[in-house]
This record gives C-alpha cells, sequence and structure tokens, in this order.
C-alpha cells in the first residue's frame, strides 16, 4: 500500500479543454472556435517543455511557457485577444474546473494518505486550483520543486525524496499511460484513472490501460474504494 | 494589505521545547532534564544551519541537520537513547504542538489570505506538523523549496517569487525580530507575535517588537482582527 498519492493535474483532476472555453467566452466568439484555441494552446503545451528538459533552455515555471504559448496561439489563429488582456488570460490555467468526481474523491482520499499534486505547472497556479475547487493538499510538489518537468526521472525520485518515502510507497495517479509508464520506471507506484472526455468527444488515447498499472480505476471514489479494500 | 501570509513555525506556531521535552518522556527521566536536552539540541539548529548558509557544505534538509545534532547531544548528555531509536527521536519536531491559538488563527487567516509555512524545517516535516495540529496551508515554502536557509535573502526573496508577488504583497509573520529584520530588508511586510515563553519562563530574547513592523499582534486571533479592520 502506498503511504501517499502524486497527482497528474491536467485532464486527471481538471478539464483543461472545457475550463479553457468556458473562460475564452469574453474574447473569442463561438463554442466550437473557443475549443480549437483551447486545443491549438494545449498543443504547444509539450513542445515549450521539451525546450527545458533538453537542457536548450534553463527551467521557467509553467506560466511563463503557458504565456509564450498563448502569444503564439493567438497569431497563428489571428484571436482578438488585446495584448493587455494576456496575462489576464493566461491565469485561466490557474482556476480549471475540477472533474464531477475530483473534490469528492480527493477529501476521501486525505483520510488515509498523504496528498500531493505531481503537475508540470507551478506552485502559485496549483495554489490557486486547489481554493477554486476546495481541494486540500499536504503540500504542492512538482515540476516548480524540482526544476524538472516530467516524464524525466528527476521529478518522479524528486518527489519521493521530498516525501521522504521509498518510490514504492508513492502511487503517481494519472489519465496518461506515458505518465505511468516513467513514474513506474522510477520504482513508483502507479494509478491509472481514464478520462476519456479530456480532449473531447474525439479522443484517440488515453482510453484504457496501456501497462501493467497497479491499480485502474474508474474515478477517484472507484480508486479510494479500491485502496481501502 | 497582504496578499499572502508566510509564517516562522518553530516557536511562532508551535511550542517545540514543551513538545520536544514531551516527547523524550520514554527516553528521559525527569522533566528538567526533558528540557534542557530539548534546549541544547535546539542550541545546535543555528550553528548546523550556519555551516550551509557559509557555503561550506551543500544545503541538506533540516532532517540531517536534526539527526546529526541528535547524536552530538547525546553524547554531550551521556543520554540513554539507544541508536536504534534515533532516527524515531529525529521525529519528534515532525509533530511539535502548536501554540493554543495557532489551529483558529489559521482557519480564520486562511479565509483572506494564501498561507504557507516559511521554515527552515523540510517539506515532509512540515507537512507532518500540520496533519498532526490539523492546519490547511495553501503551499509548503521555506528552505527546501529554495535551497536557502533564513536568514538569507533568497529565502525571503524565494517565497515572493514562489507565490508570483511582490515581496511587499507578503507578509512574515514571526516571533523573532531577527527573521523579520532580515524579511523587511527584502521588502516584505512583517507581523511581530511575541512569544514570551518559547525559550522557558525565564526567556530574555524576543520579548518585545525591536523593529518598525507593520503589525505587532498578540496572538494569531489578534492578528487576524487586526488584518481585517
Amino acid at each position: 500500500m502506498p503511504k501517499a498519492l502524486i497527482f497528474d493535474v491536467f485532464g486527471t483532476l481538471v478539464d483543461w479543454r472545457g475550463s479553457i472555453a468556458r473562460g475564452l467566452t469574453p474574447w473569442i466568439d463561438g463554442e466550437a472556435e473557443r475549443l480549437a484555441f483551447a486545443d491549438a494552446w494545449r498543443a504547444r503545451y509539450q513542445p515549450a517543455m521539451e525546450a527545458v528538459r533538453s537542457g536548450a533552455r534553463p527551467f521557467v515555471p509553467l506560466d511563463t511557457l503557458h504565456r509564450e504559448n498563448l502569444d503564439g496561439v493567438i497569431e497563428d489563429r489571428a484571436a482578438p485577444i488585446p495584448e493587455a488582456d494576456r496575462d489576464q488570460v493566461n491565469l485561466l490555467w490557474h482556476t480549471l474546473d475540477g472533474w464531477a468526481d475530483t473534490a469528492p474523491g480527493l477529501a476521501r482520499l486525505g483520510a488515509d494518505f498523504i496528498l500531493a499534486p505531481h503537475s508540470n505547472g507551478n506552485i502559485r497556479l496549483m495554489l490557486d486550483m486547489a481554493r477554486h475547487n476546495g481541494w486540500r493538499w499536504d503540500a504542492i510538489l512538482g515540476a516548480e520543486t524540482t526544476g524538472h518537468y516530467k516524464p524525466q526521472p528527476e521529478s518522479y525520485l524528486g518527489a519521493a525524496r521530498l516525501l521522504m518515502l521509498p518510490p514504492g510507497e508513492v502511487m503517481m495517479v494519472a489519465a496518461h499511460n506515458g505518465d505511468l509508464a516513467a513514474a513506474k520506471a522510477c520504482g513508483l507506484s502507479t494509478a491509472f484513472i481514464p478520462r476519456p472526455t479530456e480532449h473531447g468527444p474525439g479522443q484517440t488515447i488515453d482510453l484504457t490501460p496501456e501497462g501493467d498499472w497497479d491499480v485502474v480505476a474508474a474515478d477517484l471514489g472507484d480508486l479510494a474504494a479500491k485502496l481501502s479494500a
């Protein structure tokens, strides 16, 4: 049994796509265009982090990457978001809405386990999101505490080190098989929670577990039930 | 008005001296000797951190320094704590008891401000202490998130950077004038809460404010009242 659960956040705990699209309403007309904007913004996420992971640029927090990516998406799509509003738009990532099971699931899991986000999002982003959704974390871990973006091994091993636990007593909870594969390679325990609409109704990836994960659960409530069994 | 309050912990929020002495009961006879042991253990705290601050040794978390110091105190005082028990004794710092006003004061302040410990204690130590006392932090900041022990400027400026706030919107809350002086020199806002029995009934230091602090409050409830006025 794990002593601590660490969570992927974007996609696993929150509906980033729907939340960003809703937040863009004051600037962009039409739900389809807003969803497309959200997808395009998110599509720049991995390439931006890759510049840091590769060593091509020093570590910067995710807010910085999001802000740079925002300029790129606005230019690509000729979106009517004035320069003066862009810092505010960038903060939409701080108040993403959780999936329906997230808040009650975390409250239940928190009775038995140390809980921390292990996201590529920075500390302030994560604490704003926790306040927005009423979550209670024991600590905020993730990229900004280790200076390494997932899926770098230093990220997962750094979380275990900061928690003062052997990696096997730390369970990575994610909706993404790639995240879990990297965690497992570092010796962490793993739990897969499918989020089949993270990328919208036509999602084709991460619909099913693709590795020998320790737990596969339908949602966080199911995860709590399986870990207490 | 500040947007975030960051707290010194040992002494300001918890009674480390009384808690350590109580925790030593299985190993050391006599309250006076237990209090003297706690004082001697704590007396090694600043010199141990100074080795890190000076650059003489790389950053290590406070648990490591506490554990080394424990060996030294046991040897000095010929205390009957066997080697096999010492890791457990070292964890007494993780479950120090808060002063009576701390839990209700933090609960009240948390409604209006971002709250984080800004201690030299490491993340796991702080999260265990929060669970033990029923505190809710927005994030755990402090030495292990910046790699710098207070009162180094990088410590205070790092906290403001991680909170994405100008230093003046971050208030350092402490029972120690030296901590506040260092925070103020970095541009932080300051609040002094006297803890006149931190070092026992004969305490001679930090009984009164010794600087031009933004707020002086009798306890955390009084601080909440003064910040909401």
